[in-house]
Parts: structure tokens; C-alpha cells; sequence
């Protein structure tokens, strides 16, 4: 049954195979199957064969269900990350002066930090070249966030893209074709064969896609809780420990924050609401978890960056830059380069709004103990300020605003959240979502929070 | 990054999902990636989707490596049988007097039983429909060993199989597109996944296309050792449990025999030097273990399908058919329905031969303690007598004879076997892989080796 060249390599040391036959995608996958490592040369076989297409999508499939439960080790990690990353182009931003930084964060509910970090550290004279993603399930994406800004034109060329890194230091946009053509394949692929929640794998696509922005220092936001892709602290830590190794391993200076999702960030998730946000921290005021995550991530970009001697000198540069006004004048110059109406920092009613509001009410007295963070994602999902699919479209005025956080005492009858909608067909549904995912009891919680859980790589 | 979908289940009591959201293949995938179980229904989902074409290859595939790796339980296994098995057509022979029987081997080297088997039983007053595959890697395959048979037609259509049957009591035949088609299409995709060898996946495939036959009995020879798929004797075991188990669900009488596989069964492999040796033994001749083999489980088939009250008194019938000519005569005819040339039975020298032949001899004296059976497989395979790939032809002509056994003295210079080729390219190479394949010893192995090592479900 079983084909024999494969068993050909043992069967004598004086049988030598042909030059085609040194490697074959079954040998690669079946090594994987039964927790063997792969080889560098291998990983670029397999990786490299798919996204010419010499390889079909069933041996990638099975390959990655085979990386998926049998894992992967450091060094087949760094290979695939390797491979990914020069599958395509990457930017070589040396002749623009000063450190390109970025930031990227695992994805929750509500996480908009990058429409703020992206102004401020550009404002503080770093160099910050984002190439963001969009929302999928229960999380929102940059770029969609951006894309509620009227004209905001998030497909620039990489050449584009360096000529808004010239000018104002920061530039916001999606994957190009040229960058990590192999994660773009992978990525689409594994979404379809259940091969998604997989550290090693996520780690080589985040990785791939950053190294390529040609950045010299990285900050992780690595989200935890039951909003958060890694429900698990302890999950959130090793993704963190695997990707801040992986990019140490190509030379890059990186620190991972592990940081709260227990619930939303902020007050408002949804995507003209979340801008909306955002130009409150930038003009000094907005939610306190907020504003405070903002300061850290960039104070970490800019300690990184070398434009602070340490990180508190980096928060207090970060304070300057929304005080001073410089942050808020960055988004706008930012915004009129890609091509957006940079009057809604000013004139936010010119962001796409939703008709109609109807708050959750709660049905219990007592205190918020928790929440089930996922669903408000769901909720506005439902709502049509999501993807279900890939190439559903997003409706960007609805919204949800948050009016308990936990440790808020609640009234029966009082106010949990508001939903900002346009069609009444799912609202219900929302409805429904948003009220069960409040957890309410007697108690107040006793335990602090920490937004900022744990630091790694420092 | 996960599509929320799968998780609204969980969300709240208050959410339903539409139908069409009901059953998706990424969440079946993902269930068995997690180790749980799949429902029948599922099975039938992914199964029936996959081979109308609903389902890629790329989601097929993945399943199969999470089920490969993850296994699968006894009911997951009868249903992924099941659905395989109506998948086609399932021949109705009930209108045939007579039990239908059949016997299936799980592959070796030399391994040619079935065509001593269907003439002896049809002989013997049942009906043999047997369905049998070709050649693959180091296992030859009955379809293949036919073929030597000048004219001999295997690709019958299932009304002229039936014909064949109700005229002379067997017909040999490989897999119709009528029969087990989900079992052809997971099979081809398996054999380029490497998710062939595993005793679930084997078992369905199996069991799918032998109960398609409308067989009442069926005896399994599961082979086990250094020339066998499954090497060690207790995977032979499994293995064979859980065919046993699958055929008994489905109410059909069956027994499994673990026989031996360390060497070739017999003295000859390749396929006219087969065809030659099983009509030995139809004349009362062939080498000792070739023939108790065919004994035994032809008297299994006959007590099986109730042509005899005891299997002693099957072994009886089974001498009996051959001492008659009686089993040679069915031989012939059988060969004749099927378009072949019967004179072969009585003129051997009609089949296809190689034009030379060389020994390769022992380069030590002692005595042959083991063999590496299935490099025996390979050598023939890299002298045209084997397949590498599904779509190679073969060289019926070329053999290989096999001068030692286990257990026999050896002295230097003496011939270990005898290679019979047509072309020298490859023969230093099969050579090479012989010489590598005779294992030899000072001392004469004292274990007595018995030929048929266990019987379950009798």
C-alpha cells in the first residue's frame, strides 16, 4: 500500500536516489505526521513549492494539520517565518533617517491602538511603517477602523507607502500582493481546513508580515482573557516567548506586553465610534485603559526606538506628544496623505454614523464580575459591524458603547450598553448577546486588574 | 482570527443558526483535530460532499490527517464504512445459489493465494466475487498477476461479473467505478498525503469495497512481519479486530487470520513466475507453505459459507478439489469467461518470461536467520515488476526466485535467489538490495515459525 521510494533511502547504503526523488512533499508531510523535524531545507521545499504552486493545496492542508498537532520546534518555527517573510518583497526603509517601529497586537475587542500609536510615535520622530490586517469573527481590524474615515485609502503601493513614510513618519496599510505572498496563500488556507489556533503557525504569519515592513524594533500586544484569541494567560505568554524569540533570532529588538481582554478597550467598539475614540485620547482626554495602554505600547516604541533612554522617559514623551497637539496634527497629516478627510478629527459627525440606539438593560442588581467578551465582538458582528466571511462588507456606523466595566455596581433596569444600529433585523439577537455577556453578582470582585499583565523580552 | 460562527453555538441559549449554518466541514475538521468524535451524520456529510465534489481536497485532507493522527473510534469507523460502502453500487447476488465468499489479503511479497483460492472454493460449490486491487510499492497486486494471463480481462462491467459468477461459481475483477467511488477518491488522496497507513482508514477502505461484493463471508488474511504493511505483529492484530468487528456489524460471518510475512510466501515474486506457482499447487505440487496457506483458508471459506461443518472438514474438500483437478479445471474456465488464454494452465511457457537470468549469491556461509522481506518488493519493483508510481506499467515477465528460507544453511558462493530480468539499468541495484535483504547468522534460529500465527473471530 505504501508507495516504496520512501522506504528506498534505508533499505542500503548503496542505493543512491535520483536528484528528483531527494525530496518529495508525502516524505515532508509524513515526517511531520509522526513528530519529526523538519528541515530548513525542507520547510522551503514545501513552503516555497505552495506558493508557486508546484505544491497543491491538499499537501499543504495536510501538512498543517500535521504542524498543528504535532507542533513545531524553534528552529522549524524560524525556518517557516524565514521562508514566509522572503516569499516577497521586503522594504528597505534605511534611507529614511531615524528607527522604524511598529507595534502589532493579537486582536480583541475594541483594541484601536494603532490609530493613536502610529500619530504619537510618528509625532515623537520614530518611523512607523504599519501594515495591518482587518477584522475577522470577533475582532475589529485597522484597516477597516481606517476605512470609516471618508476617502481613507488603505491600498497604497509599497512605493506609496514609503513616500507617506518620507514625509510624515507613519503610514497605515494593508498586505500588499509583494509582501509574504506565502502567508497570504497559508493564511487563506488554513482559515478553511481549522489549522488557525496554532502558536507556531500564528507567530509565522504575524512574523513574516512585520519583519517585511523593514522595521528595526517591534512591540507586541499580546491580548489575554475572554476577548482575546488566547483565552489563557498562560497560552498569551508562550505566543509572546515564541515571537519575541523568533524576531531576537533575525536581529530585531522586540518586547511583548501581555495585556488585558477580559473586557472591551475602551468604551466604544465598532468602527467610526472606535475613530472616535481615538481622537478623544488624542486630544488628552477618552477612557482611562485607554489612553494608558496607548502610553505604555508607545513608550515601549519609543525606549525601543532609541528616542528615550527608558521607558518612563518614553511615557513622558508620550504625554508631550498628545499635550503639545503634535499627535493629533500627525493623524491628520497621515490621514491627508492616504487620501482621507482629515476634518473628522476636528468634526467627528463627519464619520458615518448609525439612526438608531437602543440600550441592554440589565435584568439583575448587583456588581459586574466579569464578561464574555468574545460576544460584544459577535454582537457587533450580527449587527453588520463585522465579518462572518472574508468579502462580507462592513457596515461602519454601528456601534457599541460600553456603560459597565467590571467592578461597576449595576442597577436592575440600568443601562449595561448601547447599541448604535441601522437595521432592526438581528438586533434582537445583539440584544440577546450583549445582556448574557455581562456577568453580574453579588460581590464585587476583590482582585485588582492590571491592563499590562506581564512584559517579555525586556 | 477565528470565524465566529462556530463558537455562536456556545453563545447563548436565546441564539439559533440558521440551517445552512448547521454543518460545515471546518468545524467537523476542527472536532477531529480536537480529538473528538464525529457523528454519523457528520461522516456522511464530509464523505458524501467529498465525493460529489462539495468538499475540496484541501478540507478532505485535513481531516484525514487530524483522523490519522487522532484516530478514530468504533463508530466513527463503522460509519465512515458504511458511508463509504453506499457510497456505490452494492451487488445483490442473491438470485446465485449458493454462499458468496471471499477472501481479502492485506498484502505482501509473493502473496498469491487468490488465484489458487477463487477456483478451489468455486470448485468446491460456493461463489467467489472477488474484487481485487493492483500492485503498489514493494505488495503485489492480484489484478496485476492475472494480466501475465494472456487476454485475461479484469475490467468486467458488474452485469458481465455477474454472468462470470453465475456461470462458473468466481470472477476476478478490480474496483468498477460503480463500486466504493468515496473509497477511490479518499484513497488517491491519501496515497499523496501520507495518510495511508492507518488501521481505521484501512479498515473502511477495505471493508467498503469487499462488502460491496454482496459477499456473506469473508476470511481476512492479515499479514504481519518484515515483508507485511503492518510489521508488527500486534498491529496485524488490531488491524484485523476491527475489520472483524466492522464485517460483524454489518452481519456478515467473519475471520481473520495473522499469518506470517518475514519471508515471500511462497518461492516465486513477480508475475508470471506466480501465475506459474499457484498452478503448481493446483496440480498438487508448489512449494509446502504456499500451499498449507491456500488449505487453510480456503477451509475457512468453506466452513464459513457452510460447505462444510467443520474447517477440518473444509481442509478435507480443499485437498480433495486439488487432487480431483478439479480446482484446475475451475482455473480454466474462469480464465476463458474472462478472455484470457486457458492454455496456460497446461503450457506455462505461453506466459510472458524474462530473457535472462543471474543468481545472487551469499557472500558469508551460515544459516538465514531473518529476511528483510520487503526490500525483496522493492527489487523486483526497480526491475519493472512493481509500480512506483499508480500510473506505471509493468514488466509481467520479470521475477524473482527464491533459492533460501529462514532457517536454511547457506555456504559462500551458494545462490540465495535468482533474478530473472530483461534489462541490466537496474539489476545491480536489485541485486544489491537482495544480497542486503538475506539475513545470516552463525547459529540456525531455533524458533519454530509457524505459517498461521493466530485466528480472531472464528
Amino acid at each position: 500500500m505504501a508507495s516504496y521510494l520512501r522506504r528506498w533511502p534505508h533499505a542500503s547504503r548503496s542505493v543512491t536516489l535520483p536528484p528528483h526523488l531527494r525530496m518529495r512533499a508525502v516524505d515532508l508531510i509524513r515526517k511531520k505526521r509522526d513528530s519529526g523535524e523538519n528541515s530548513r531545507e525542507e520547510i522551503d521545499f514545501l513552503v516555497s513549492g505552495y506558493t508557486r504552486g508546484d505544491i497543491p493545496d491538499y499537501q499543504m492542508a495536510a501538512w498543517l494539520m500535521a504542524a498543528w498537532i504535532r507542533g513545531m520546534s524553534r528552529s522549524e518555527l524560524a525556518a517557516l517565518t524565514e521562508v514566509m517573510l522572503y516569499s516577497g518583497e521586503v522594504l528597505n526603509l534605511s534611507d529614511l533617517p531615524g528607527k522604524k517601529v511598529d507595534k502589532h497586537s493579537t486582536g480583541g475587542v475594541g483594541d484601536k491602538t494603532s490609530l493613536i500609536l502610529a500619530p504619537m510615535v510618528a509625532a515623537g520622530g520614530l518611523i512607523v511603517p504599519m501594515i495591518s490586517g482587518r477584522g475577522l469573527g470577533h475582532t475589529g481590524g485597522t484597516l477597516d477602523k481606517l476605512e470609516a474615515i471618508p476617502g481613507f485609502n488603505v491600498h497604497l503601493s509599497l512605493d506609496q507607502f514609503r513616500g507617506t513614510l518620507r514625509e510624515c513618519g507613519m503610514g497605515l496599510i494593508g498586505q500588499t500582493a509583494e509582501i509574504a505572498p506565502a502567508d497570504k496563500k497559508i493564511y487563506a488556507l488554513r482559515d478553511v481546513t481549522s489549522t488557525v489556533e496554532n502558536i507556531g503557525l500564528i507567530c509565522a504569519s504575524i512574523m513574516s508580515k512585520k519583519l517585511a515592513e523593514g522595521i528595526d524594533c517591534l512591540v507586541l500586544d499580546v491580548k489575554t482573557g475572554s476577548g482575546a484569541f488566547m483565552k489563557r494567560e498562560e497560552d498569551a505568554v508562550r505566543l509572546a516567548e515564541v515571537m519575541v524569540e523568533t524576531g531576537k533570532r533575525m536581529g530585531k529588538k522586540v518586547v511583548a506586553l501581555i495585556t488585558d481582554m477580559d473586557q472591551p478597550l475602551g468604551r466604544a467598539a465598532g468602527h467610526s465610534t472606535e475613530v472616535i475614540e481615538c481622537i478623544d485620547v488624542l486630544n488628552g482626554r477618552g477612557p482611562a485603559d485607554l489612553r494608558e495602554l496607548s502610553i505604555e505600547l508607545s513608550a515601549w516604541m519609543f525606549y525601543l526606538g532609541e528616542r528615550s533612554k527608558s521607558v518612563d522617559e518614553g511615557r513622558r514623551l508620550a504625554e508631550t506628544m498628545i499635550a503639545s497637539g503634535q499627535a493629533k496634527e500627525k493623524f491628520k497629516q497621515g490621514i491627508k496623505l492616504q487620501g482621507g478627510d482629515e476634518r473628522v478629527v476636528d468634526e467627528p459627525h463627519l464619520l458615518p454614523t448609525a439612526r438608531f440606539h437602543l440600550d441592554v438593560v440589565s435584568e439583575n442588581s448587583g456588581y459586574i464580575t466579569g464578561t464574555n467578551c468574545e460576544q460584544f465582538g459577535i454582537a457587533l458582528a450580527v449587527l453588520g459591524g463585522g465579518r462572518e466571511k472574508r468579502e462580507d462588507t462592513i457596515d461602519h456606523g454601528v456601534g457599541l458603547e460600553f456603560r459597565k466595566r467590571i467592578g461597576d455596581r449595576v442597577e436592575k433596569g440600568e443601562p449595561l450598553a448601547t447599541i448604535h444600529y441601522n437595521s432592526g433585523t438581528k438586533l434582537a439577537e445583539a440584544k440577546n448577546l450583549i445582556a448574557a455577556s455581562y456577568l453580574i453578582g453579588a460581590q464585587a470582585p476583590t482582585e485588582q486588574r492590571a491592563l499590562v499583565r506581564r512584559i517579555l523580552g525586556a
